[in-house]
């Protein structure tokens, strides 16, 4: 398969890897957001969340958790964005599945979900009764 | 407790409510960055995630994940960003763990995670060192 990330996962491709186990490795993102910035990777190949069963989300979160508390420890912060996208439209540019670790500081600059729309007078409640009826 | 989003759940706040169970709710965002952007709010109090145990993130993930093939469903999208902020340098406002589900559309002109820094020569082999010194 030619996927980037399988290919990370095989040593087929030089990585700076913080982590690993049988079923995840983390490594540093080349492009981080910030200095530190992680990516948890099931080494199953999953497209996006949707696709992932719950038992291998729960492990992904539980990693997750114990490479974020790692990284606070490591860089001397207590904040950290997890950041997860799913289809291109949201981001997402290599389609196996990974949950971002990004380590912030104080005024560091970086905006991650800042920026907001207003919704017009009675839109929630029209977008509230729409999405109920997704399920 | 003075939490807002403690008052959410018991209704002592209005909200624009899409989904709620025993152990969830999941409401609109009034300041959304796209419309139709979900948060999913553990109804047990938790600062963050590393307030989370194991088990209740397991439960997040499986509720977010239905909540966001809802969202999908009914808006007409394949993309999504998961985000959760930790800590107020991590833009983290409301001190109540919750999980934002962000539905995004073509050419929507939201950035999240887009800019980014560049590691100096061997600096990104450092960061490894020092995370991987972190656990």
């Amino acid at each position: 398969m030619n996927c980037i990330f399988c290919k990370i996962i095989n040593n087929e491709i030089p990585s700076q890897k913080i982590y690993e186990d049988d079923n995840f490795i983390a490594i540093l993102d080349i492009n981080p957001v910030s200095k530190g910035h992680t990516l948890v990777i099931p080494k199953l190949h999953c497209v996006n969340l949707f696709d992932m069963s719950d038992e291998l989300l729960y492990k992904t979160l539980k990693v997750a958790k114990k490479i974020g508390n790692a990284i606070k420890k490591s860089l001397n912060t207590d904040s950290i964005n997890l950041i997860q996208n799913n289809g291109a439209d949201a981001g997402q540019l290599i389609f196996h599945s990974h949950f971002h670790l990004i380590p912030r500081f104080p005024n560091d600059g970086i905006s991650i979900g800042m920026t907001h729309k207003k919704y017009e007078e009675g839109e929630i409640v029209k977008y509230a009764e729409l999405i109920r009826g997704g399920f």
